[in-house]
């Protein structure tokens, strides 16, 4: 919020803020502010996923929602189960946990040195910090204001039972059979054995309250034709249907032994509601009407509306990410209040380090503001006249920043400039 | 050199150089070996521009080519001629002095901290270093190759008389009339006036004793309908041609008396050879050809021939890079030695900050053997099996590093991966 207001003065060379003092009155209307990194249909080096957390912390994105695995690739190293990462594209491709543990430490690269000092009014801080342009600033804040605006938290994926096929390089045992490779196989101990595992070590890497356990797109067909699955269905009495409700109950149930609040795909809501834990946060992803009914239902609610917040679906211009509306449909302001937030994403099967940034920038700054304003005061009427030319001059504050975001008003995201032009005429 | 016999053993999590201790013995075939970036047609803010000469240093290319200006925008600061940025896009699309000098500055931040130890062998030194990715390093090399090895050099253009509209908007008087805004206008003592004092206040930046002046593309027809100027050229008894061949001449001699070799598009030498300074470099782009004819008058040249090694042309690919021969056509040994190298040309009218890496890497780093390598160790035979491997293993090197390289092998350059897979796997 204050860099905003920094601007460099080419008559005088200096950095100026004009009409000084400033009193800052801002907080964000969601809480979850996230953006997913999928690295298993593109492995991305650290270096590029830092690039990226950087720059989340310039619209005030406070979640890196890190999709790790799925059934491409396992670049993960899991100490409890050492061969998981051998489902890696290659041996270059993986992170460490040192790796891991260097993401989460970025996360709060960017708050700067602040310093915070109790004042009279036992809630209202001074901060003395450096912004992310490296000038000094003081200002006032409620503490948990602060909280809420500085660093990034890292809500980390792994998504089961059906994305998950790379699981069974390292352990084949993992695989119902060979010639069913996912989902994984419900029928053994020891997939949850390893679930645990994997779930035990990321807990000593990520905080984070929030753990996302996928569940979306499972196909469960093959378990029907797998003999010792099909055995254990008919031992079990249930159908694959119920199996896989199975799947994902004992999946929450292990992430919430482990203190955390598992986050589950909508199809989990939409296939087996009264079972899920009731603590589940609903992610919604397959078009608009699922938060309306999960909060109905009292459980917590994630946006992320494939039609307009799907940073890969390219012909979505910067108009439609800043005209969604996370509440759609929902009026009660007890059921609003469910709404933790919305997550723009970024899936990677034809996105890798050479077109992520300008794929997710600046449409993703579009959704940041929806995210964080207000909304009287980020109206979707006359956005040509307010948000663009907002978001136009932003993008080019992004470049002068070594971010390599896209023109704004191309027709389809991260193409190029037509001709010669200015950044703010775009 | 060094750092590409390192690699990080995931098994140890060390750094390991395999077969140690090396012997390496490694120089450069050509002494230039350069990028040219157009800053006129978009601009780059200074953290993009630092980026890729971080790049460039990856792969031994030592000469940034700047080309600052041209009829589009005037983004620099001219101390003595103030006004003449006035011809940029905007005034936030500006390069101040300092900009400039931080520019040339970080062209030699990726040296490390390179301390020299003089040997017995009066030639022969120790290197105490830190290479790019913050190894210690100690090894032997000739002094004049580690000067050849260490840096890069900005080599600024001013391209007169024809790709100069922008010059105007400070100053219309450079302008031959409102209706003919270029060539400059040749009659008036004030455009060599202009032209001088930005050389002087740009000699005071830039220390590299090349200085390119442009000259291509001189379309002087407008010259004969604008009345003065007309007058001018019958006074002088001179044609257009001869006009735009005092201009140039001019222009280098004023170069000169500023210690600086004149570097001139082939243009130049296409149409008045006898007339240019014999110390002129001859800059190859329209096509083969060129350089063996300047050699053979006596002339030193650089190779851009346009169809393999401009960077906008995306239908070039990896391998049209490789296989061009700076030398092809030039038999004699004196006359070889005169092509002093060569240069991959990013032209900037449908490249900006967000797609200009892409469009750069990895493409580049195949010229950029071909300037190093000599021709015998970089066969074009049975390309596939050699450069390409190295090539993509580079490319994954450099996204490692955080540089936005696009894919090796896509038909056109800067386009997407086509779907899910491994960096190495192309």
């Amino acid at each position: 919020t204050f860099s905003q207001l920094c601007g460099f003065d080419y008559g005088t060379k200096s950095v100026q803020i004009c009409k000084a003092p400033w009193f800052i009155k801002d907080k964000p209307r969601f809480e979850f502010r996230g953006l997913l990194l999928d690295t298993s249909r593109h492995y991305y080096p650290i270096d590029i996923i830092k690039q990226i957390i950087e720059s989340m912390s310039y619209v005030k994105l406070n979640v890196l929602h890190w999709h790790i695995i799925d059934e491409q690739s396992f670049p993960l190293e899991v100490p409890a189960y050492p061969k998981l990462w051998k489902g890696a594209y290659t041996k270059w491709e993986r992170y460490t946990v040192e790796d891991a543990s260097e993401i989460f430490s970025s996360c709060f690269m960017f708050c700067g040195d602040v310093t915070v000092k109790l004042c009279e009014n036992e809630r209202l801080h001074s901060i003395y910090a450096t912004d992310i342009l490296g000038h000094s600033l003081t200002y006032s804040v409620y503490l948990d204001q602060l909280i809420i605006i500085c660093g990034i938290n890292v809500m980390a994926e792994i998504d089961v039972p059906g994305h998950a096929e790379s699981w069974g390089t390292g352990y084949p045992d993992l695989w119902p059979s060979s010639s069913c490779r996912e989902p994984l196989d419900v029928s053994k101990n020891f997939t949850f054995e390893v679930l645990s595992g994997i779930l035990q070590d990321m807990r000593d890497i990520f905080p984070f309250e929030l753990f996302h356990l996928g569940g979306d797109e499972v196909n469960t067909d093959c378990w029907k034709y797998t003999p010792h699955v099909k055995q254990w269905l008919q031992e079990m009495n249930m159908t694959t249907k119920d199996a896989y409700q199975y799947f994902v109950i004992k999946a929450q149930e292990i992430a919430i032994s482990k203190n955390w609040t598992p986050v589950n795909w909508e199809e989990t809501f939409n296939t087996f509601a009264e079972k899920l834990n009731p603590k589940t946060v609903v992610h919604n992803w397959l078009g608009p009407g699922v938060c309306p009914k999960a909060v109905a239902q009292g459980f917590k609610c994630i946006y992320s509306n494939q039609g307009v917040w799907y940073l890969d679906h390219l012909d979505v211009t910067w108009d439609g990410f800043y005209d969604a509306e996370p509440l759609e449909g929902i009026t009660d302001y007890v059921e609003q209040k469910l709404v933790i937030g919305g997550e723009v994403c970024m899936w990677s099967e034809t996105a890798d380090p050479s077109n992520v940034q300008q794929t997710i920038w600046p449409r993703a700054a579009a959704a940041a503001e929806r995210l964080w304003t207000s909304k009287e005061a980020a109206p979707t009427s006359n956005t040509s006249e307010t948000a663009l030319t907002r978001l136009q001059y932003f993008r080019c504050l992004l470049t002068r920043r070594g971010v390599q975001a896209s023109p704004v008003t191309n027709r389809y995201a991260r193409n190029p400039p037509y001709g010669p032009g200015s950044c703010y005429d775009q």
